[in-house]
């Protein structure tokens, strides 16, 4: 059907599911939903999240942002905007846009209230918080108070509550239900510490893929930032988070050569597929669709080294396989389109139309 | 200077120099110079290795070589072209170009002779042999020689030699000297079998990154086919093939958070720098350029931690670092542009041209 690869293939019927399932999820339990675009970067997809009743979208870019802006009416940047360039971008996205910020530093807050003041422009304000992930977000308490008191303090910021990303907690993993609760109990008192403080949180927003479907759990949390739902991929598949048919995007790849005994080696490498460790260490890269007990073990640019070790099949030079990647964030990321398949149909080509940052070129007059 | 991060920013000396040094190399033994464009994918870049010498070019994908036939007539497609697709638009490429494939199937033989005769173009062939890497290419001697056979007894077809890859040999690590010296003796024993079977290779095309500065002393080698010697990287530098101080490229990216303690975390993450590992297992994805005893220790898709354990100094939100990534081939590939600066002049924007492949949706009619 496809001629040419490597490419990316969504299973439009999974997608869909996939998306249901999620939009179902959130509205049993009153938690607002608000999709994160860096999974798939595609307006089209992010359209189809806001019909199933997402309440806006999470951006990681500016680019992101102003390509999502066209979905939607609501976004948050969950990412510090740093520098003069990205807070103009910040303050040029479409005046429709109802526009949320989550920061952990007083030095964003000030360059922020310059900016939004120089344009007049309201901009929503979450405050990080550092639940033990240890990347960004505060990890005390008293720090994070008076940074949400600095923004209710600052027109035209708005304060609208806490965000923070459990993405170390391993839910699949025994005796991480107790790291759960702990987590729970901790949001909890950070809501009750910013209430105390006149700081109540309106909004607080967390969750992380592999505990996305207890997030309701988490005593306060009124908002879910999930992202790679949408496609779901084999790590998301190990910390059962999905179940393998699941899973929406592949690469179809094709077998080059069969020269050395005991592997196949396709056209998908690190340059297509994304070298990202799985779930459990020294699993490979990715599987097959429908042999998932084929892995991809070794990685170069434009090359992936098919194991054959556990199973009888041989595939010849020239077969078609369809590789179900590690991280499909980082594999869709490395594509320019998608492709969207029913069956045996191509029913659609997506460009990845948030990917990668705008060109400096114009602005740098070079 | 450059406001918005992350950028790929080339020191333009650097790369002069880096060009340079290899030309020398490759003249000063008598060894034909075919860089492998991957690392920069841009033709721009290509012509300068062309005017110092280069005997042509090496590509990996099509698009490569599309790109590249606007620079060298003479180019190496060093991957087995698989479908009907890809070689329809081998082909394709300009008539003045003299294109040679490596491969190492009778599978792929056969399609290609249909093809060539199809277009009655003359395509040269080099058989790929596997010397230990275990990726591609024959191991054994005489399935090589049969393929080397076939192909001359089917013009359009013209036999043109053999081509390796010791991708798996560390010249550095002590022991691995000795493994150059039974590889030089395979080499030589491989061109004594082809000889003997009276298809003589008159190409001899080798040598790695690791070993790149010993490749004259692999017996029998015409031809090197280098491609990251023009930016270098960290890997490269821990390999003890370039010193520190040849790194050209530079991901330029800011301080966006200092919350926790320890670190700082930058806005260049996985889909900025690749999740590359360093040569020394778990020794980070980067290291600064100015401070390369400060390690990006972890990666999320947008951020990079900054490990501030070996260092007294402690950046602020805001200041920018130039990082150097583990594999610069990967970092380049998730970037549109690179920007080309002498000192603190901002000198060129040249695009990453023959970035990714080329989209399916009009061939495809969707």
């Amino acid at each position: 059907m496809i001629e040419e690869t490597p490419v990316p293939l969504v299973d439009l019927d999974r997608l869909d599911r996939n998306l249901d399932r999620m939009a179902a999820y959130a509205r049993g339990h009153n938690l607002h939903l608000r999709p994160h675009t860096k999974t798939h970067k595609s307006p089209r997809i992010a359209a189809e999240q806001m019909a199933r009743g997402a309440v806006g979208l999470t951006c990681a870019t500016l680019l992101e942002a102003e390509v999502m802006a066209e979905v939607s009416h609501d976004l948050l940047l969950a990412y510090p905007p740093v520098g003069d360039s990205k807070l103009q971008r910040l303050m040029a996205l479409p005046e429709s846009a109802e526009i949320t910020v989550a920061l952990d530093s007083a030095a964003v807050i000030e360059k922020l209230v310059d900016a939004a003041r120089q344009h007049g422009r309201r901009v929503g304000v979450l405050v990080e918080l550092d639940v033990g992930m240890r990347r960004i977000g505060l990890p005390g308490l008293e720090e994070a108070v008076r940074l949400a008191r600095l923004v209710a303090a600052h027109p035209p910021l708005v304060y609208r509550g806490i965000a923070f990303y459990p993405g170390h907690i391993r839910q699949h993993i025994s005796g991480q239900a107790a790291e759960l609760e702990r987590l729970s109990r901790a949001v909890q008192a950070a809501v009750e510490s910013f209430d105390q403080a006149g700081v109540r949180p309106e909004i607080v927003s967390g969750g992380s893929t592999p505990t996305i479907w207890n997030t309701h759990e988490i005593g306060g949390v009124t908002e879910i930032r999930p992202g790679t739902y949408a496609y779901n991929d084999r790590i998301t598949a190990q910390l059962g988070a999905c179940d393998w048919n699941d899973c929406a995007l592949t690469i179809l790849a094709t077998v080059v050569s069969t020269a050395v005994p005991g592997q196949a080696v396709i056209d998908a490498g690190s340059k297509a597929l994304g070298r990202e460790p799985a779930e459990n260490q020294g699993d490979g890269y990715g599987a097959l669709l429908d042999r998932p007990e084929v892995v991809v073990r070794r990685l170069s640019e434009e090359h992936g080294v098919l194991d054959l070790a556990d199973t009888s099949w041989r595939p010849a030079v020239g077969d078609q396989v369809r590789v179900v990647p590690n991280h499909v964030c980082i594999a869709v990321h490395l594509h320019e389109m998608v492709y969207g398949i029913r069956g045996d149909r191509l029913e659609a080509a997506w460009p990845v139309k948030a990917r990668g940052r705008r060109p400096l070129a114009a602005s740098l007059g070079v």
